[in-house]
């Protein structure tokens, strides 16, 4: 972090109390690094033996981090800095870290530790039990849990009171100041334009995507996923690539940044695609302030402005016409066989089929939020009392029917798909894939605004345009500043949809209603 | 743990205190498994960008580990279960856990917490100094380093006044319970006769080995040293194995212990024989009682003891004559071109080769001991204050002019050869070592006393008899018993040379003087 000369009339004695806060605070970012780590190992290469030792260990480190996050000292240092920091201005470093560091005390401290602690008991045997019920398609067996969890769900809301609604604490955990009536005003009007869009798509002849489906060695598949994420900026010096079950990118600490991806030998876009998206969320990451390093600014803004960066490169460049344009004939050299035959327009629209389909990890990019909305008025309809967990896998199943005119055959492709309702709170989950994509748009279109050449450079394969200008605007302040305030200085307005809007319009009709 | 029943009058509050010394005392345990992770992920697949925040994680953590560990609530629970303790037989598990809990808690507490550190500071720098120091072949840069760890080493030994000698305290962190003096005496007794069986033995022509550096395509070095160790009955479901740049065993629970190991391409022996070395400490702690999990018994007596396991596994199992008869018939089938011509007898041979050499680590097993001691007496000199640290690098030269007969063309592959002064004390690194020697032929010798059969089991690639064996005496019990009383129970003599010179002068007259 740059120095500041500090020129309060206690100017050395204040420093001091900003140099006990940082190291403070670096304890818990390095604490909070280990867990990542622990994860991480977990779910690459611990052996089975190693999980009941790894939940403890976790279990551990999790109560440390709370007891030094909540630790009244932390609290009255803060206090003591409060006069630094209205003297300072606004967009100072010390000024962030000051008020991002009060933010995370306060909500801390709110939640009892004990609490914390029962509650991570209940997810870790929710999460265990529903690795079993899933392949056996048998809600029942974790329902009882998910009783549970929403009761937990709503006493974690309760520790933040005056909400206007029962969801707006839980939803504050990952995208602070967001609350549940903006959401609903927000996803209504999405909803508005992306059905009749969905509609006049899929009125159309589907792409044909065969070309996917060929047998593509799964080695040839890393390499080339690698090559193409070192070109568009992940830094390898600080991070790696290793496989896992469901892709994640994790952090350790600024200059240790890791992703993970899974490959399938007959479904070419799967290992490619969640490369990319990861690679996005890490390059965030990557980009933040080096000197926030051990502070709570060296994250990102919130899940929205994360998932942003993750869809931006996925999508937004990653099935744009002008990324192939560079990157397919590498592909085709990599993949001759499979692809001679296979022209670069039938490449990009197979990468760009639209279907309804029952998984929203699978999903295209214009049906993928309606998985997302389905899931965010449960959660809403389950936290209100409307909906009962023993009812909840037929509204599932009819809300498919009515969004996305399929129905799930089972329950494991239906409420038992996603993982997070059985590791963590309902609630607050699922609005950030949703907001990610909306803010992927308006973020690329004040890029472009700033730098109409982006699109040529991509045909070029330079990447260091869009991410610079992305790094300029967002990454590098890390969580200085909240989604809102970022949004407002990247791009000159509030969340709005309408570059999204104009976006999937643009594209879509260009692939499927101009022929 | 087993549960006994406890009849003291305050039966019920004893059982509670016991329950709260086991809580911290898992707490520790884990906090010592996450730091054992952390090095081994800086070893294996850490990026180079994570450097600087792993070394802060770890002195967090390690300060944490000191702090829990030198708790005087946990000293005063530790005083209010001594009563139980006594009544309790020595040999029960609660009577093993409080012991050797009070021995921990009271040689942690002893040496205070900032000295720790300093030291790890101090160490952390000295590391990295040597590690381009030694590529330099520049002792000069490291010396001034050196001299202060000397220092160091002294002060460390002072905080545990009463020695006989200044490196008791140091040697009793490894190998717990040893003096200098006793160790001189079993040094000098092992030189008397190692010395002329390496002179009768250099006499004749060195065995030909060139059969084990042709070309060895590391994937199937690497299949076969995991087929072999599963076989030895190394336990996947609690371990893996991965590649690091120095080959190293580590635990982060009883349930998950990893070796790691290195390949080269024109040196078979290297990996395969690094492979069993690792798993031998592996199985030790894999075979530790379940029960001791979270608590101080679930770790090996010593260092003298672990390295017994290595070193048994990896020379006396698998460079036996027994072990390749059933072992090199697989090996020629996975590598038929380059071992098609040769013998098992010419192999047998060439896996015994005995020539002196520069590097401990390359040693073979007669002349393997010869540089464990010119280090064991330069450490005690350097501590006595009879050689100074400019004059190390001289006398580093001298002893293997004297002893070997060869000398190191320079310092890279003399006194900077060794990690070990460089990331800790000086005095008690590498006795353990030559006691592991000592120690694997009488714990060996035991065995066969015992199962007269398991010789022809080995040659039929059974390995269950001696294990069983092993864990029956040694594994199972973990830290419960010391090695004195390990050895003791498990060979009915203490700690003797005269296994190991039987063992070697059969071995060695049967290979090289008996043509």
């Amino acid at each position: 972090m740059e120095l500041i000369a500090i020129r309060s009339k206690e100017g050395l004695n204040i420093e001091t109390k900003l140099n006990e806060l940082k190291e403070k605070l670096s304890e818990v970012y390095d604490l909070e690094g280990v867990i990542a780590l622990l994860d991480w190992d977990q779910s690459t290469y611990m052996p089975t033996g190693g999980g009941a030792a790894r939940g403890r260990q976790i279990a551990v480190l999790e109560k440390l981090v709370h007891e030094k996050m909540t630790d009244p000292t932390l609290g009255k240092l803060l206090d003591e800095l409060s006069p630094l920091e209205s003297e300072l201005p606004y967009d100072s470093d010390e000024a962030g870290l000051i008020r991002v560091a009060r933010r995370k005390f306060e909500k801390a401290s709110k939640v009892p530790a004990a609490f914390i602690a029962e509650f991570a008991n209940h997810t870790a045997e929710t999460f265990h039990v529903w690795t079993e019920a899933r392949p056996a398609d048998d809600f029942s067996k974790v329902a009882p849990y998910l009783e549970k969890t929403l009761e937990y769900s709503r006493q974690m809301a309760e520790f933040f009171p005056g909400y206007e609604h029962i969801a707006d604490p839980l939803i504050d955990f990952s995208d602070p100041g967001l609350r549940t009536s903006e959401l609903k005003t927000l996803f209504t009007d999405l909803r508005e334009e992306l059905v009749p869009l969905v509609k006049a798509v899929t009125d159309r002849e589907p792409a044909d995507d065969t070309c996917l489906t060929r047998s593509y060695p799964q080695e040839k598949q890393w390499s080339f996923g690698l090559d193409v994420i070192k070109q568009l900026g992940y830094d390898f010096e600080r991070g790696r690539q290793d496989k896992t079950h469901h892709p994640f990118m994790t952090k350790f600490s600024l200059g240790d940044v890791r992703i993970t991806t899974r490959l399938k030998e007959r479904d070419l876009g799967e290992g490619l695609f969640s490369t990319i998206h990861e690679a996005g969320h890490a390059m965030y990451e990557q980009g933040i302030t080096e000197g926030y390093e051990g502070t709570p600014l060296a994250e990102g803004a919130s899940s929205g402005v994360h998932e942003s960066q993750s869809r931006l490169w996925e999508n937004i460049v990653g099935r744009s016409r002008a990324f192939w344009e560079y990157f397919y004939p590498r592909l085709q050299r990599t993949f001759p066989d499979q692809l001679k035959d296979v022209s670069l327009d039938t490449f990009h629209r197979a990468v760009n089929k639209v279907q309804p389909s029952l998984i929203r990890t699978e999903a295209d990019e214009l049906t993928y939020n309606l998985h997302v909305m389905i899931r965010f008025d449960l959660e809403l309809a389950l936290l209100e009392g409307k909906l009962a967990v023993e009812d909840l896998p037929e509204a599932w199943r009819e809300r498919y029917r009515q969004d996305l005119g399929v129905v799930p055959p089972d329950d494991r492709d239906g409420v038992l798909q996603d993982v997070h309702w059985y590791i963590g709170t309902i609630g607050g989950a699922f609005q950030g894939y949703t907001l990610g994509n909306i803010l992927s748009a308006q973020f690329y279109e004040a890029a472009l605004a700033a730098h109409p050449e982006i699109p040529d450079q991509i045909r070029r394969g330079e990447f260091n345009g869009l991410r610079g200008w992305l790094t300029e605007h967002l990454y590098r302040h890390g969580a200085k500043y909240t989604a809102d305030e970022l949004t407002r200085r990247a791009t000159g307005s509030p969340l709005s949809i309408d570059p999204y809007i104009r976006y999937l319009k643009h594209k879509f009709t260009q692939l499927y209603l101009e022929e």
